[in-house]
């Protein structure tokens, strides 16, 4: 039942199928050569396996603890895991070499993301929000702030929050009320109730910087009038300690039904002491890059607890005997076949794998983006890396969460009645993977990010720029005998989206309802269009390999589970198409209130 | 976020759709007049409302205590409520009159359980599988071991249970080693243990009366040497009241993800006194006759979760105030729009709705066979009705919990954040509906039973009577204007199902894999087969009421919401037969060592 680290698969995506080595003159790569990220990764998967994958059952089960002076502890174990997470410098791969960081490329750090999360989902929570405050302040934060939080961020020996949610307000910020009021000495006064703060309390760091949005008192109404501030529990002293207790406290925890070492708190802000980010009355950009951040952060996630609960599925599978294969005994000797032998239970497996793999390559590839969006030599390819991690962070977010939960479940499915009890761990999987659906935006407004904002910018630019390369990648690989099924099954995917494109603009300026009826159905052709494109780009890769005369046996599976993604992932391409396509009538036509 | 009783739908089916009154001549339905019927689920249903589901959350949070005495205590409340099932004769409705019961339909007593179900399934169980039970000694018991223990089961004054599972046996019953030894009075020493027994031990009744499977000394290997025994908690005396303590204790009970209200109970028999029902080495054919009064109860459940759930996720949706229409404020004087404004809000609504209605269609129409195999009035008939609540039974239960369990997940996703807490119902939901895919045989168990067993038994004359039966009302419907969208839908869907019955037929035998590769898509198939068939009869049903005058908008938007099931969830259907039809070697090809 131990994790294992996929680092194999990584590096192969890494190296292979994104060209990581071919970046090395880029900022920041040259530190990344494949051969340096094989060894960080294999050090990564250790840790990750050692240290915090046996800590997660612990976690679920004992919780965290809320206390009325308003500390939290966290489970058994979490706070030296943490200190070793610091220690070792985990915490600061990706953050950049002036504030303490390492500057490796975001691409290695959502490497490391991946298999930090599926060894410890709700621990790993502690930190990945600290990046998110991290990337806000850097983006939008004077010199001064970013002097003073920037290092203790990065490293992780401070936490980070983001403070959005209020009881009367998730998804539409324009509902916010918390008030912000301005001192004399240019700091505000913040107060008001924020719910559903992960992290917003714990015993792993000596300070937490709340990053808080607010209104400023007489701020203009709905979104326009909101504003970003950082409340740190402690104030900072002159020399950066940890000083006098803020007026910001947690008020209790949420129950919920999974994630549970990791503490979802209520926070009361009584007249805390906070400092604008960046103007005023412009919060919401800010956030959105916390939140662009998160969101990709939440797909790693998905993608991790589904792999994590695949491989508990197949030690099962491998070890449980029951019944025969329906071809004839496989394990005659014994009493009975391990139930990997039955076409029904290889089904889910392959289905999870086939998703999983094309999954972590899309993840990749969309980190990838963001890289170069920074670090690319001409403006162009910056633009068009900018725009692809635009358009498919939503994709990462939702698809990624959707088909995640989807493989826990199926893992649940394999281990059959074992599989409800919790002394098996794909209970916890299933119910901490089923929060990623949900936060930094429910799926449905991934899919609505993606349908009303993200095809439309800069006339389509990204979307278009999307599809001259899948036709370019199969023109170029249409003719190879073993490239074929890809080239086609893409070639046939790429066409209904784009259809579904054309659809959406025919019928959403029209009647807005089109699009939104159209939306979760658009988001998931998009994401099977994009894992068919990783899947084209890893069998070339992996036949590369091959016909240089790598016997290495990964190569010829990688090739066996894309065919399966093929042949029996992508038919749900045309059930999108069509509902998609029947528009807003069927969705609305029934009264709201004949519900 | 209280729960309604479904009653107004379930009499439309059973007036309506069904035409439960046509039935009236027949044995048990003279006193199942629709009318009678209406006062009796009138009645249930408030039942259902206000003492069972009061009780749900109770049992979830405080799940059931084992002592080292080896007894269970079920949490507050359940003790009292099942009492006043028993005391009103809720649990009796389907059972003989010979025996206590009221003798009516069962398919009034599906309509019970559903509601009853819905409102605290972990409670029902308690009572659920004591049916099992009761129709086990039913077929197979002796004379004496009827009037022994069948009116103590139906009334539910004693308990049942059903003794299958082994740590190394669970589908693979010829596993089994649980003990059985000849003693000169005729009785056996049962010796074994058993696991994951729902209600083994608990403090609702007098007495527990265990139904076991074990192996008589020196019987046949495999499933061909398995018995059925009756294990009485105490032994009863010849007054028929509970004597001395049998051999048989309650050695622990598991800790699961859900239906923590119900005592899932490792068994221990050590020499328990039991006595054999039916023939030796038979006991798998009597075992398969509680089996599947399980697995369409099972369906029920899944049903039962996915429609309390979808209730929760429309009150949400109304009263949750986010965001604007697209189309513009419907809340101009409120701060936000409810979200049921929301297109997608309304796709996932829909989406449970639709397969909801359709669903509990599906389940009193495959209860109705049951009930027309016994009672139908010539042999024919009942022929015919056997066949098909054989053919359907596996249908049932994979369908509907599969789409029992989806519901509840989508309604977890219409909460948001909100969903994710146990500070709403969801969770539990979603959490107790999951064990339905799983136990009285796995979904893709089901699955090999409809495609392995039920589509060849008799050379497939059930399939091909229902099909024949479908295309009759094809037939009858297209030229309708109203109803030509349903005939249309079903003509199409079964047609792919028709192509891929053929497809098995031609592959399944070639090589086996091929059968078990394409069950679970079959099944799927199957299902929306069946519920557009459904959907064809309820939009009939409703049509002719409207063409009678009746101006009650339930029958508008029965029609309203069927369209959806035609316009939205059938395009599902392309994608199974696409899947089914590339065969077992992409499900096959990969090695089991490369997983």
């Amino acid at each position: 039942m131990s994790y294992r680290a996929p680092v194999r698969d990584q590096l192969f995506i890494l190296r292979d199928v994104l060209g990581l080595d071919t970046y090395a003159n880029l900022e920041g790569f040259a530190d990344a050569s494949s051969d340096t990220i094989a060894q960080i990764l294999g050090e990564a998967g250790r840790f990750c396996e050692e240290v915090l994958a046996p800590l997660n059952a612990v976690g679920d089960k004992e919780g965290c603890r809320w206390f009325p002076d308003n500390t939290v502890t966290t489970p058994t174990g979490f706070k030296e895991a943490y200190r070793q997470l610091v220690d070792a410098g985990w915490l600061s791969l990706g953050a950049a070499s002036a504030y303490g960081g390492q500057g490796l490329p975001k691409v290695v750090n959502t490497a490391f993301s991946e298999m930090a999360s599926a060894a410890n989902m709700a621990l790993c929570m502690y930190f990945g929000l600290s990046h998110g405050a991290y990337s806000a302040i850097l983006e939008g934060g004077s010199q001064a702030q970013k002097d003073l939080y920037l290092p203790k961020l990065a490293s992780g020996e401070w936490g980070g929050t983001m403070n959005l949610t209020e009881p009367q307000c998730g998804t539409d910020l324009g509902l916010i009320r918390t008030k912000a009021v301005p001192q004399d000495d240019g700091s505000y006064r913040i107060t008001g109730q924020k719910i559903w703060i992960s992290g917003g309390e714990h015993d792993l760091t000596d300070n937490i910087i709340h990053l808080v949005l607010a209104r400023i008192e007489g701020a203009p109404a709905g979104v326009k009038g909101i504003s970003l501030f950082i409340v740190p529990k402690f104030l900072p002293e002159a020399d950066g300690k940890p000083g006098a207790r803020n007026g910001v406290l947690c008020a209790g925890l949420e129950e919920k039904m999974g994630i549970h070492g990791n503490a979802t708190c209520v926070m009361a802000y009584d007249d805390a002491k906070g400092w604008l980010v960046g103007e005023a009355n412009h919060g919401l950009r800010l956030m959105f890059v916390m939140m662009n951040e998160a969101r990709l952060g939440v797909g790693v996630q998905g993608l991790s607890q589904g792999d994590a609960a695949y491989q508990a599925a197949v030690e099962f599978a491998l070890n449980r005997l029951q019944g025969r294969a329906l071809t004839g005994p496989k394990n005659p000797d014994g009493p009975a076949d391990p139930i990997i032998v039955h076409p029904d239970v290889r089904r889910m497996l392959m289905d999870s794998r086939a998703v999983l793999e094309g999954g972590r390559a899309l993840m990749l590839w969309t980190a990838l983006q963001g890289d170069l969006a920074d670090a690319a030599p001409d403006e162009a390819a910056r633009q068009k890396a900018d725009d692809y991690a635009a358009l498919l962070t939503p994709v990462v977010k939702a698809f990624l969460t959707d088909r995640g939960f989807k493989a826990a479940s199926d893992a649940m499915q394999v281990h059959g009645g074992s599989g409800f009890t919790e002394h098996f761990p794909v209970s916890q999987r299933l119910r901490d993977s089923r929060i990623t659906l949900i936060y930094e935006g429910t799926n449905g407004i991934q899919a609505m990010d993606l349908v009303g904002r993200k095809l439309a910018l800069n006339g389509g630019r990204a979307v278009q720029a999307y599809f001259a390369d899948l036709d370019a990648a199969v023109a170029e690989a249409k003719d190879d005998p073993t490239l074929k099924p890809f080239a086609e099954g893409l070639a046939s995917v790429k066409a209904k989206l784009q259809e579904a494109t054309l659809w959406l603009m025919q019928n959403g300026f029209a009647n807005p309802d089109n699009a939104g009826a159209a939306a979760t159905d658009y988001l998931g052709l998009f994401g099977l269009t994009a894992l068919s494109y990783m899947w084209l780009l890893s069998a070339k890769a992996a036949a590369a390999r091959i016909a240089d005369g790598d016997t290495d046996r990964f190569y010829a599976d990688k090739l066996t589970v894309g065919r399966y993604f093929v042949a029996r992932v992508l038919p749900d391409a045309d059930a999108h198409l069509a509902k998609l396509k029947t528009g807003a009538e069927p969705v609305m036509a029934l009264e709201a209130d004949a519900f």
